[in-house]
């Protein structure tokens, strides 16, 4: 009689299982060490997360794939001051026995030259700076969206001898590290899945991989490191945007006349990671995968990037195997994900998905990320529109950690004064490959925003216990909102996808990207398939609500009925793949959400559209027949949402 | 009570359903006129067949299309012989009010210049040929696998002015038609569906479309005058193997002294096209779709090709209608397909494919093509290996049309001396969208061979019933094994798909190829897949084993177990497609079976492979490493099948 329990009568014990206390102790005992992807300690925590999982009786998985990655060897930095002299910079955070700040991938070599500040490194900075910058080591503060390694390539493209980039804040002494590599996963197996021996992989020297790392070397450097560069400089006057950054050096950015010189050495190696799994079969439909992923790795301690998550994850399977002693069984399968190697580049996740391509794409329902679980105060959310109205829900039933007389939805909503959903065009945690390579419906979901020791030697169990989160209630938050939200996807007879949100979501988009083009391009064939993906969600929305009504009763016609509808639901964002993908970067296949090559489009949506436009800037003819082109398969892969979400032939 | 009959019942019935007489006549009425697609005449045949699905109260379903087709204006051919003087060709075969002979999608254009015999036109009849043909009006005969536009091309690479075809046989006035075009589908919407109005096009100038069409102008011509030009070349003695085309003229190819005048003038237009559809809806998992399909337009009045198949189709439509009036419904939803514009390249299919892509891709169980039904005595079938063992089940299920004491299965096996079963790499059919662009698995069938009167005027409803079928009973016979087979896809609770055939087929094509390469190049990848594949294949065999046996026993989780089970057996196939295609033609996805776009590689599997071998005659270092990075594609492809079949994660 236990398992007769229904569903949400389990999902209310769920949350019922809160407890700060386990999660605390979980993220205490991950962050003890610095545990980089592919050391020993980095191991140690796979181990870890393993034993946890085999402890609570859950089936556990380990995979392990051998990718490049890359790691310092030798870094140092001399400034010739004109008035003061040389001087050698001190690189690392003192006091910490953590990896050297580091630019991951970027290449090995010396650079001597005059220092120049490039603001955030946009082309319209450069503009604005209105210096050659060839052979100079350029300056940039990290920020507006541009990637680590787009902000060196912009350098390089401008024939720039090096870059340092540095992050603004109060913790001075810390030093932002990153990946500066190109695309997704292990550059050695672009678009297939790596394996330990035995499968292919390209050269180092091939000019596939080399594409995907800069040509100059880079580095990043602590704010304070950086002050005492800037305020050396002279040259022309900058634009007042700019003048936060150089309040202390009257405004002038250079170059010169002080002179860099600057030594990388960095080693690209082969080495071991591990991806580790914990699976909950799903008693009804074990072919539908609801996946929980988190990435495991971190830069140093990661008490907030990644192991927030970490210890969430970890709290989430504790209560899911409680609740199985209880009898429950979800219908479909339900999947808690620990990631490696996800700072170089998400390599973990990627791995993976590259190598389970076939199974997800056919049977993947969702995937739900959390990275840094806990920066601070607050929900921030971004994910697919069909599943607005599901988190939304769910919000209203956890209660916010920081204010108990209301719901995280109360907070939420009046914080933002309503709504406030993102979505995820970004290519900034292990989401990516799930949605923009493999179509899958996904969420990301985080506490607080911008905390201030990220990628740093400051981001330890210290800080979060001091900061972050001192209570430890947003963690337990996260665990509910994220372990609520899998048991809805895993157990709902009918999947929870609104379509109606997907297609006002898209509705919307075109109606911006056409006032922006002012009416010189016809958006007509987008509107169009919007139109139909609208008609057929709402027809599907009346059919879901007469099989839910019908839910008590089971026979074979309506248990394969269901079946049907859960199909349609789950792959109708399938058909916003495209096999051509985008343009240049044809791994990412989604033309809705992905990332835009270009650093100035604005765009976080349709990217090869967003792409065609920024290529555009005098609006050539040629260009249009592009963007025309690129209208086109937007509309024909919403058509295929369309067509997937009916199910019928045309 | 009616429908309480199992299907296996109802199969019987169908196969008591046999009837000469009905399929006669529908060929008769098919046959009347000429039904070029894009006419009116081809609209007629689309209304008969529409009618006939109607009048059967069948659901019916017509799509149209519009897309580029091609018709010739105005064609001239005057030979100037050194002997004889000056000639006017006739080109037509007098007598017949069909379309003038002519290459659909050739350019329009003049060319004078001294005729030349290629014999087959393969790279390997230029080097044995050894004159310089630049200028030349190359003669070709037919033959050999080699593509009209695959023949075209190579005469165009070597600077040749014109190309004319024949066809020997005894048909000497008859003169085959066909189309020149590469690719399939309507060339202004390469990769998406067209349709009527409002969709992309490109233009006729667009280089994507330049680029199907040879640049030299083409026709083909009778065997009797292909003969009359041959008998007045000189030049050079020729290879032994080409002497029997050339007994009258004492062995010379030219060129010259005979000079031929050529005008070709054909108009490329926007024609629309008509698919029509029945479509019967299955009672239990209505989405998932049995395809039967056939195309309906001739060059001319198509008897054998291709309305030897539509009589049969229309008849298979008789037969289930009245097993539908004795309360019949089969499992899965099958539809009956009749094909337009399929002769100007696969143009009606591929435009409904490309239109249903989602939906076929992750709901299509199987396709079944007849093309040529009958040419004469004897089955011939291809497949992909899956259905190998279910084909040979329905052989022996249904009577021959010759013998009448023994089984088709007798009458194949006893002529081939054991099984014979082609393979699906040829792009000479409607099966090719379907397999080699969705990886839907895929059966070919006819009765007879090598008929004389293809594509000619002489194929009609006279020469079918003098010679191709007198008494239809052949037709019968194919009417049977289509609809036996289509029965037991749409009904067998478990899907009847053999999948250790498959791996036992891709085994022994790699040991071909390893064997070919003597051990230069490893395929121990593929090998290993291919192990992979067969141990997964034998499980599944198994699961599948047990589940029969539970046939009986009816509860949710049995029902979904089937499916489970069905899913990934119908999903397997898709394995095989790779997103990147075949280099230089990356419509085609399969890796497995298609295209190979070199003229002789005589590999008719793993088409990148021998595209890559093909292009190594030296076999320098670089092209190795292309091999190898081909031999992991397939390798990797054949694994993401043995993961869809096995249906769980790594
Ligand atoms: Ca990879
Ligand atoms: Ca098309
Ligand atoms: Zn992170
Ligand atoms: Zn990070
Ligand atoms: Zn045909
Ligand atoms: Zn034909």
């Amino acid at each position: 009689h236990k398992a007769s329990k229904p569903p949400t009568g389990f999902h209310d014990t769920f949350l019922s299982l809160s407890s700060n206390y386990t999660v605390s102790e979980y993220l205490r005992s991950l962050t003890l060490h610095p545990h980089l992807a592919g050391t020993p300690e980095g191991y140690q925590t796979a181990q870890y997360v393993k034993t946890h999982f085999e402890s609570l009786n859950l089936e556990t998985k380990v995979s392990e794939y051998e990718v490049l990655l890359s790691y310092p060897v030798k870094i140092s930095l001399t400034a010739h001051f004109s008035n003061l002299g040389s001087r050698v910079i001190g690189l690392s955070e003192v006091g910490f026995d953590v990896v050297r700040p580091y630019h991951a991938y970027a290449p090995s070599g010396k650079a001597v030259g005059a220092a120049v500040f490039a603001n955030y490194g946009r082309e319209e900075d450069y503009r604005a700076l209105g210096v050659n910058v060839s052979g100079s080591v350029v300056v940039v503060r990290r920020g507006e969206g541009m990637s680590r390694g787009g902000v060196v390539r912009a350098a390089e493209g401008r024939g720039a001898a090096a870059v340092l980039t540095y992050t603004e804040g109060e913790y001075v002494k810390g030093v932002e590290r990153g990946t500066v590599m190109k695309g997704l996963g292990d550059p050695l197996s672009p678009g297939w899945g790596s394996v330990v021996e035995g499968g292919e992989k390209l050269e180092r020297s091939d000019t596939e991989v080399e594409d995907r790392f800069p040509k100059i070397p880079s580095m990043p450097i602590s704010f304070e490191t950086a002050e005492a560069i800037l305020r050396s400089l002279e040259g022309p006057q900058v634009p007042l945007e700019w003048r936060d950054a150089l309040k202390n050096s009257n405004f002038r950015a250079g170059p010169g006349p002080t002179v860099l010189n600057f030594t990388n050495q960095v080693e690209d190696k082969n080495a071991r990671i591990h991806d580790v799994f914990a699976v909950i079969r799903g008693s009804e439909e074990p072919d539908r995968y609801v996946l929980l992923g988190n990435h495991r790795d971190a830069w140093t301690f990661g008490a907030v990037d990644p192991n927030s998550g970490t210890a969430v994850l970890l709290d989430v399977a504790r209560r899911y195997a409680f609740l199985m002693r209880l009898g429950w069984r979800p219908r479909r399968t339900i999947i808690l994900c620990s990631w490696d190697a996800e700072e170089f580049g998400m390599i973990g996740s990627t791995e993976w998905v590259e190598n389970n391509i076939m199974n997800l794409g056919s049977r993947a329902v969702a995937y739900l990320n959390v990275d840094c679980a806990v920066q601070g105060p607050g929900l921030f959310t971004s994910m697919t529109p069909q599943l607005d109205d599901l988190v939304i829900d769910i919000t209203k039933k956890v209660q916010d950690p920081d204010a108990p007389d209301i719901t995280i939805y109360d907070e939420w909503t009046g914080r933002n004064k309503g709504i406030n959903i993102q979505r995820l065009s970004g290519v900034d945690s292990d989401f990516a490959p799930f949605l923009q390579h493999v179509g899958i419906p996904s969420v990301d979901m985080y506490f607080g925003k911008d905390f201030p020791v990220y990628h740093t030697a400051f981001d330890s169990y210290d800080w979060m216990s001091t900061h972050g989160d001192p209570l430890f209630r947003r963690h337990a938050a996260v665990a509910g909102l994220w372990g609520l939200l899998a048991l809805r996807l895993a157990d709902d007879p009918i999947l929870p996808f609104n379509y109606s949100s997907y297609a006002m979501q898209l509705q919307e988009y075109t109606s911006i990207l056409s006032n922006k083009l002012e009416g010189r391009i016809s958006f007509t064939p987008i509107f169009k398939s919007v139109k139909n993906l609208l008609a057929v969600a709402q027809e599907v929305e009346e059919e879901a609500k007469e099989l839910r009504v019908d839910g008590g009763a089971s026979s074979d016609v309506i248990v394969l009925k269901k079946r049907m509808l859960n199909d349609r639901l789950m792959l109708a964002e399938r058909g916003f793949l495209d096999a051509d993908g985008l343009q240049g970067n044809r791994w990412f296949k989604h033309l809705v959400y992905g990332p835009s090559n270009k650093y100035d489009s604005n765009i976080d949506f349709f990217p090869s559209i967003a792409n065609a436009i920024s290529q555009s800037t005098q609006a050539k003819k040629d260009n249009q027949a592009t963007i025309r082109h690129e209208i086109w398969r937007v509309a024909r892969a919403i058509q295929r949402a369309a067509d997937a979400l009916k199910g019928d032939l045309s």
